[in-house]
């Protein structure tokens, strides 16, 4: 596919990110979708699909395993709604699937939500060391997410001079963005030091490189781009989505030409976007980008991956502040994920919800003066399933 | 949407469904798309995105968590892979997931396929027990797939003079047409006095009026219909494509109004799916049909539910043997879930590989002689989601 996908974002809503106990997963998918509805204008009736994302309803809450958890609490029914998953990659995957639904006609009004609850654990506190376990072999050679991109950090260190102070100062700016957004986790400033002498997850990677476990959820609605009704609606368009998974669980692992400097699946899924968006030159077409900084480390690989820079100058971006709100190309204004918190199916559609208000001009104090077009993306699996959506002011 | 579908299925493949104790899900998943790529006369690397159907990766096996699980066994990396889950409408909403990419030009060659596989516990036995616990108060409440259809079972007896017997002889037709079918799980004949005497689980229901639990996996090769080689591939089109959610868990049960002889879900998606196949007299225009006897009282509710009679005739359709192998309308000639057992991500899709088989002359000794025109229908939740796909030799 190489033509713009011709999509509106006609509605945005997200809730607070952060530890929510005192809400329940129903009364997350509520406040978003309402939330979204009402910018829109338009009636909870008016939405003829949706598609909602949660990841993991196993590690949670136990819910989100079927469209109904979407039915339920905003009491919409008689309407087809899908569930889909994709660990990291879920949200935008909501997004793409009510675009397809769209753009092949079989409704006008769709919704995709994103949602997840994971700070509530289930009475048995075994179950995550018993999806650990049982998940697969990945886990059991000690490649979690911490370890496994650890791998990128130490190889990107020595091959392109990058130092852990690079790295750091990815946290550093991230963290003072959150301090802009007050639906943001975590909202507190550190300096490169307290990043360094944060306790060490996996070398060079320390906990204030890694993001919090966070609920959380956002919504948005969509329209064919030719239904747009200018006078009613403050419209968004999405230009481009791209979904790839470009590896298996041990595949990097095994194949002995990956050079762990970069991640497959990121520059598939942009060549997609970029491909129907008509992106050439990325980083003088595009005004800001939200990036899955998991870990600090997977932006500083991103910017190389998403062609914002060249194969061993990200570091010339961070240090540069190139990336920083009031830079050239702005990372993150939202606080990224280290800031925001990753309530994982609601991450790709925060991500949409964060540069759409940018581009209306509603971002408040974070906001990137004049940006028409921005980028979204995701990556996880981890390493092998990644996203990217182009937005655009303009039509 | 009420206009044609015009998707073409050009390749259908499935594993033996049964208890597959020596066969992995990477197994089960290589098995069924080999089978239908080779059908198609296509290369694996002709697909430009997948969409897996698995409904339950936390009771089984713990894989179809994201699309990776279709892509590792494969070997089919660089394309988007939806993983979509909608508990019995998984399979069918694979379909329409990627009915929807094709119409929407995202992609020229799909691939649905669904894979569950059930019998293989986790080492902790107890994970069954948890779920039950934790998934939803519905079941704590007693109210089991089982015990919920027991109330449509028993409401119907009360008010349209449906028997015992009526029920259980949709048990006996369905495993008689299940000898007929090398890929079911339970090939054994059985007579009315034996389904009558079987174990009660939720009174009038027995043993044999319940599916069997099983392992399986069944694919399907999509184009849209215009890019179908008549001299190369042996097509069958989708015409309609319904889903619908309905209710919640609880709805059914606290809606004074509810009258327990139909469900909404499955009137929906055929509402849905004939309007945009054009089928308006679904009795005359339908030559076979696969529905969801997860329990045979489903099967009975549903041919009204389809508009193949009229509310409190189904009795006299199994009565007069309309919806056996032979009859006017044959129902599940496959052997249905009562033979085929209940793989639930693959099991909307398995019905597709049914009706295609039959539409092509494919079927052998269960051939629906003369069928250019059929449907299937799945529905879970319980009652709560259906879909309905119209199935057409003609385009």
């Amino acid at each position: 596919m190489s033509k713009k996908r011709d999509i509106a974002i006609i509605g945005i809503g997200m809730t607070k990110f952060g530890e929510l106990f005192n809400q329940s997963y129903d009364d997350l998918v509520r406040d978003a979708a309402t939330l979204a509805i009402k910018d829109a204008g338009i009636a909870m009736e008016d939405i003829q699909a949706a598609w909602l994302s949660t990841a993991f309803p196993e590690i949670g809450v136990f819910k989100g395993r079927s469209g109904m958890d979407l039915c339920e609490p905003l009491n919409l029914y008689d309407i087809p709604v899908t569930r889909v998953s994709n660990f990291c990659a879920s949200g935008a995957d909501a997004i793409r699937n009510a675009a397809n639904a769209l753009a092949a006609g079989e409704c006008d009004v769709a919704m995709a939500l994103g949602v997840e609850k994971l700070r509530d654990r289930t009475p048995q506190d075994s179950i995550v060391k018993m999806m650990v376990e049982l998940t697969h072999p990945f886990y059991q050679k000690g490649f979690t997410a911490a370890g496994t991109f650890a791998v990128y950090a130490n190889r990107i260190m020595h091959e392109y001079g990058v130092t852990k102070e690079d790295i750091a100062n990815i946290s550093v700016k991230n963290h003072y963005h959150g301090t802009l957004n007050d639906k943001a986790h975590h909202r507190i400033a550190c300096t490169l030091e307290q990043v360094l002498a944060s306790p060490m997850v996996a070398d060079p990677l320390t906990v204030m490189d890694s993001c919090p476990t966070t609920d959380g959820a956002a919504c948005v609605i969509m329209l064919r781009a030719e239904d747009v009704n200018k006078t009613k609606h403050r419209p968004v368009y999405i230009d481009g989505i791209g979904l790839s998974i470009a590896t298996g669980w041990d595949l990097p692992f095994f194949d002995t030409k990956h050079d762990f400097l970069s991640f497959k699946a990121t520059q598939n899924a942009a060549k997609m976007a970029y491909s129907q968006a008509g992106i050439t030159k990325p980083i003088d077409e595009i005004d800001l980008v939200e990036v899955h900084d998991c870990f600090s480390i997977v932006e500083l690989l991103t910017y190389e991956d998403l062609g914002l820079c060249k194969p061993g100058e990200a570091k010339d971006m961070i240090r540069g502040k190139a990336t920083q709100l009031g830079g050239q190309i702005p990372v993150n204004v939202s606080g990224g994920l280290l800031s925001c918190g990753h309530p994982v199916g609601a991450t790709g559609v925060r991500m949409v919800v964060e540069v759409a208000s940018h581009l209306r001009g509603d971002a408040g104090e974070r906001q990137v003066i004049g940006a028409k077009k921005g980028i979204t993306h995701n990556i996880g699996g981890p390493g092998a399933i990644a996203s990217v959506i182009v937005l655009n002011i303009e039509n």
